[in-house]
């Protein structure tokens, strides 16, 4: 079932460690078939160095297991609220890398500093708001899911393809798990480059919007002429 | 004697450099075997590419070299007597991992900021106290271990499987010599999360307890639902 | 047509991700051909790790594509207008280097705190001003570059091999494409020591005049004695 | 002519990049054959990766070159005093790695903070002053290596192996030439852990000399316990 989406999951997945992005099995990537209603998933604490595309989950959008031997990752539920409410991405990442890690603990959104953040992400990179005690203890990675739902009210998950979720990490999504991996490690980039940034100079500002828009959308819009036709 | 631990002694202490952790010979790992009530440990000062299995020594509960060409690891003591106060572990290690060794060096508990802390340490990674002149001229290594016992009470040292030694490093351990590691490289990482943390927010506040309590426990409680069965 | 420096420019391009000087295919490098009146440049957004010599893009003084079957890199505008402006430097590079992209965000030159520097750049590494609204709005990678340009006023860019632009990243250059990469390993280490002079020191100072003299003339000047006849 | 030596001091150049203490060609290492009165040196500016034994260049103690196609370092002169001066040295290297070299930048010695550095250095790792305007512009490289002996006053170099020069980067030194590596990766370590440490902690106090002397006697004193007979 699903063998060309699970091998694109699995090398997505495969690709967070490579990157630099996952220390032992902190980390997790998805990816969504829309027509049948379908997500693969990376199984739960199962090291990367022992992953094989058949141990992936296949998963229903009402969460329930419809292949796999393992247990999916403990994650899956924030999955499904994404992939629920944002019918434009085709594959989520979820990693604790470092330097994302360190502005989701700070409780900040990443400011949009320069060319590189702008080249993916069309201003800051948000950051939501902890969950209270009641969101915490019950469903806790569902309301995971919902509350980053909340922080995109009037944002478009394709322009802005990450969020930052307070005292916890990053997730990420993309038109597909390979993309959604790609955006990780945008990411995990400029949180690194915002963080010195900032120590650089204090008040810093952010990029002019006529730079912002003109990077995102020569990379992004209908007339982008970044890249190959 | 011993070939099994003394197998996965070797591996754990090769999984040092390999993970970053140390430089030269600045660590070294011991795994114990309760039943018997002896422990094997790295020899002081050999190099990690010389090391065979077959150099670790034996150490029984009084101290004494029991088996080994080699003199074991200076800090022999150290681990001895932690062995002695904490009889659900398994496996020690020390090393002297930067980010871990700049919080022991300012004399600082890592605060739990975040959710990666929170999967394997059950709140704040404590300093022990400096030893006294008196503590450090007559039985160091000894009392090093002492003070972290004195450190650890009325904490639970598989819950909190950590400590950092002023002016000195760190030492974590687990079930076995693997799972020491395994905690080592989280606190190096956790360590170097939380040092970034705190300059991007003055006055950070730490984890939620709800959420200390929620991933903590998904992990490592009687209803842990993480990984696999 | 233009096989040796189409070679050249393409190792010097593979040099970059060897040097971890770019993430994915954040980074071009070009090489002129003086004489011919045109250069060979990276094609856009084309992967490092799929990239051949006869994929890079000749175009001439006039930006016209003389040939390849790829486009250019987006940035080609931006290489041309230093080639007509500086007429000594036979190859540039750019990339969104870390510690080099901070300080540009920052907005802030790198002021000359050591040897290090002065080995390759003779004083500070300038910030170019950002660009106006309408800069950016139109022709915005030949306005980059006729800001780099307006920035070296009174300055040798052969003696000040690179540049910082607001908001965006490093550009450098040298006597071939080789040579442009060299420095732009150059600016990227010394960006990040300069970083961590001003954190170990308040109102650190620069490096004195003659020592900057010294250093960049034992290996520049005609008097040159570092390295071999 | 002294092939061991060479072979010693060709193994302990290429060990520079191997530690990651040089980019390029920015370091160089040498050893004496006291005996003969003769040093053997890294030739100026010759890419480690190209390096062979047989570049090395023979010096003797007047600074005059005895052997070698190759001119020797431009550093000759500053070996040349250190050797003159301390005559328990066997090897000398010079690098500009990045941590150091960030200290000696800002002129600042590094503080004793914590074992790590006790365990090899014994105390603080001086700062040389800077030179004066007469020193660098005449024998510049000859009064780094006055500077450095007229720090090191009443300080045993053997106990201390290793010195910051001002706005320059580290020497540092050793029984033969493996040492003085050893030494260099040292330095670089503690540079690096004594930065975080002073940003972890305003008005961090240096290790107390007891555990200092505790560290550097059980590894260097003439009753030392640490490693093997």
């Amino acid at each position: 079932m699903l063998e060309t989406l699970k091998q694109q999951v699995y090398e997505a997945n495969m690709e967070l460690p490579r990157r630099n992005l996952v220390t032992y099995t902190w980390g997790n990537v998805s990816g969504i078939d829309r027509e049948k209603g379908l997500f693969v998933i990376k199984p739960s604490g199962v090291d990367y160095d022992k992953l094989k595309p058949e141990d992936l989950v296949v998963v229903d959008m009402e969460g329930n297991q419809v292949e796999g031997e393992f247990r999916p990752s403990s994650d899956t539920p924030t999955h499904l609220e994404l992939y629920k409410a944002f019918p434009e991405i085709g594959g989520i990442v979820h990693t604790h890398s470092s330097w994302a890690t360190a502005w989701a603990q700070a409780g900040r959104s990443i400011p949009c500093y320069g060319t590189t953040q702008a080249d993916y992400f069309y201003g800051d990179i948000p950051c939501a708001r902890g969950l209270t005690p009641e969101e915490i203890q019950e469903e806790y990675e569902k309301n995971t899911g919902l509350v980053i739902i909340e922080t995109f009210k009037g944002l478009n998950p394709i322009h802005v393809p990450g969020v930052l979720c307070t005292n916890h990490g990053p997730f990420s999504w993309g038109k597909d798990p390979a993309g959604a991996v790609y955006n990780a490690v945008v990411l995990e980039e400029v949180a690194k480059i915002a963080y010195h940034t900032e120590k650089l100079k204090k008040d810093v500002t952010e990029i002019p919007k006529e730079l912002l828009d003109k990077h995102f959308l020569r990379k992004h819009g209908k007339n982008a002429y970044y890249g190959q036709k």
